[in-house]
């Protein structure tokens, strides 16, 4: 069972998941290679991963069998527990509670080969839809407070599998992180009655100097103040605090935004590493004024070093006006292959 | 001139810095080699780098000249600038100020080869006598309110120079992370008027199962709730907020712990690429009764991936007893060379 640990001074939990220490990564990890050899999410494989919790998948076709698009498993090799109870208690000054929890994988698309710019774009509002179905079922789950949407694209974000997929993970408590900037922008809210998410679309689209791409329903810039070269956030225009509750034609929209922004940063550095993140309101607080959901997508172009994990600084030497002007005049038309 | 931006929700500052963009190394960074080629870091070469601020030399020796055993200099690359004032100002809805601070390294041995463990003691402690000037002096310049001593090593842990060599950051706020554990101590204190760090090594060398190494003046341990597989702590028995007050004795123990600590954690990781960081009071609040001072050592086995990014948790496959026993157990009679 992984042990979720609190930091006495700084707050921060981290799970302690030495079953996860036995999965087949060697420590430190290879290089990402397009591996000619076995890979557990390609189409025909459906055995080779736990059963399927969700897919689209055509009519006539049988769970854990070929004939999905998407398909959504839990993960192998687990950083939290689905069984079990919290069973919260102490070590002594320490604090610890049982690694409960769920972790769960997108597998985006039967094909080895395709990156998620290269879907369609009504392939990839069906993994947006997967995305939203699986947190809308994990929320009835009474022990979990946060659900994470994420995905790490290529080794040195972290991927251990090259096939394109994102994952899952509800937590049994808020993250740290999440907290964080809950509470910065419900101080933002307490002086000014104003979402800060919502302020700073006013102020983006009307500067213009930050914009990636817009449409009627989403804006993707540039941060203000970005941690990493070419980091790209993506905002829906309309005010909403939960990512699950977003409607169709929001969806529609919001995955050609996705697709856009991936493949302006693919065409512009070459098909780097990424992390992208869904940054949603905790389960039990859906409808929060003061929140904004969004996604932070972070091309892995820099290494973090000593200064950034004593100081919780970045150094960045992009601005995010360059970086933004860089990405907004890409020709899209004739996006290249991923390499 | 680098700008420091604030993050509207979450209050983290970014240092935009063009100018570091353009120093000589290739996005995304090549892997480390043993270069045969030039280092500006070699005695020598002292010409190569800006002029020295301090060194240990030999007493008929000039600056910038070889006979030097450790030399402090400005980055050439600086992440902030010396000159000028802060200029704190709006852009909208955002803050800014200019990037004033300033940044140096120490070159901790005239020889290429050698890596911290392989120093003497007495060569070690050089080093910190080295850091304990700095931070001395560059505590009298009035618009610096924190300065963070670290050490990159290897290309992972974000080095882009290999010769050996650690660096300070003067900033001229106090940055986040150090905020919160400040106030995290603070908490502890205010509620039970101990200091946190000081409750912390009376649980671990009462309990021994996280203890790395010991002596009268300093314990290594694994925290409680390591961010890292092998993450290793060393604090001073003896309560005090800031490091650059340590006295000789406790100054020459100090260089032992440091060197036996990373002498273990080498030969049981085939020395491994990894940060440390000094932890100390802010410039203007020395004295601190709930902060205790100390190095926090992170080997970099893993990625840090999009749930780390997303929610401030950390997944370590390695518990802290496990880390500690197995660097605990090392023998160092015969230490490996760097590989």
């Amino acid at each position: 069972m992984p042990e979720l640990r609190r930091d006495p001074v700084i707050g921060r939990w981290v799970i302690i998941s030495t079953e996860r220490g036995r999965r087949p990564v060697a420590v430190p990890e290879p290089e990402t290679k397009k591996e000619a050899g076995f890979c557990p999410f390609c189409e025909g494989n459906e055995d080779k991963t736990p059963p399927e919790i969700f897919a689209f998948r055509a009519p006539s076709t049988r769970p854990d069998s070929p004939g999905w698009t998407v398909r959504v498993v839990p993960n192998k090799f687990p950083a939290l527990q689905i069984e079990g109870s919290l069973n919260r208690r102490a070590d002594g000054m320490y604090d610890k509670m049982s690694g409960i929890g769920a972790h769960e994988v997108i597998i985006e698309t039967p094909d080895h080969t395709m990156e998620t710019s290269q879907l369609s774009a009504e392939h990839v509002r069906r993994v947006l839809a997967a995305f939203r179905e699986r947190v809308l079922d994990l929320k009835k789950d009474a022990r979990f407070r946060y659900i994470l949407v994420f995905k790490n694209h290529g080794q040195p974000a972290g991927a251990s599998l090259e096939h394109s997929h994102s994952q899952l993970i509800a937590t049994p408590i808020i993250p740290k992180r999440v907290a964080e900037e809950l509470d910065g922008a419900k101080q933002h809210y307490d002086l000014k009655e104003r979402c800060v998410f919502c302020d700073m679309l006013q102020q983006e689209t009307s500067d213009g100097k930050r914009i990636v791409m817009e449409n009627d329903e989403f804006v993707a810039f540039a941060p203000f103040a970005p941690r990493f070269p070419f980091e790209t956030w993506i905002l829906p225009r309309v005010h909403g605090a939960a990512f699950e509750a977003i409607e169709e034609v929001q969806l529609a929209l919001f995955a050609e935004t996705l697709k856009e922004t991936l493949m302006r940063i693919n065409i512009a550095l070459n098909c780097p590493s990424y992390n992208y993140i869904l940054h949603s309101a905790p389960c039990k607080t859906p409808d929060l004024e003061y929140y904004h959901w969004h996604v932070e997508i972070m091309p892995k172009l820099t290494r973090v070093a000593g200064f950034e994990w004593g100081t919780g600084f970045y150094i960045n030497p992009t601005s995010p006006e360059d970086a933004a002007q860089f990405l907004g005049q890409i020709s899209i038309e004739e996006p290249k292959e991923a390499s």
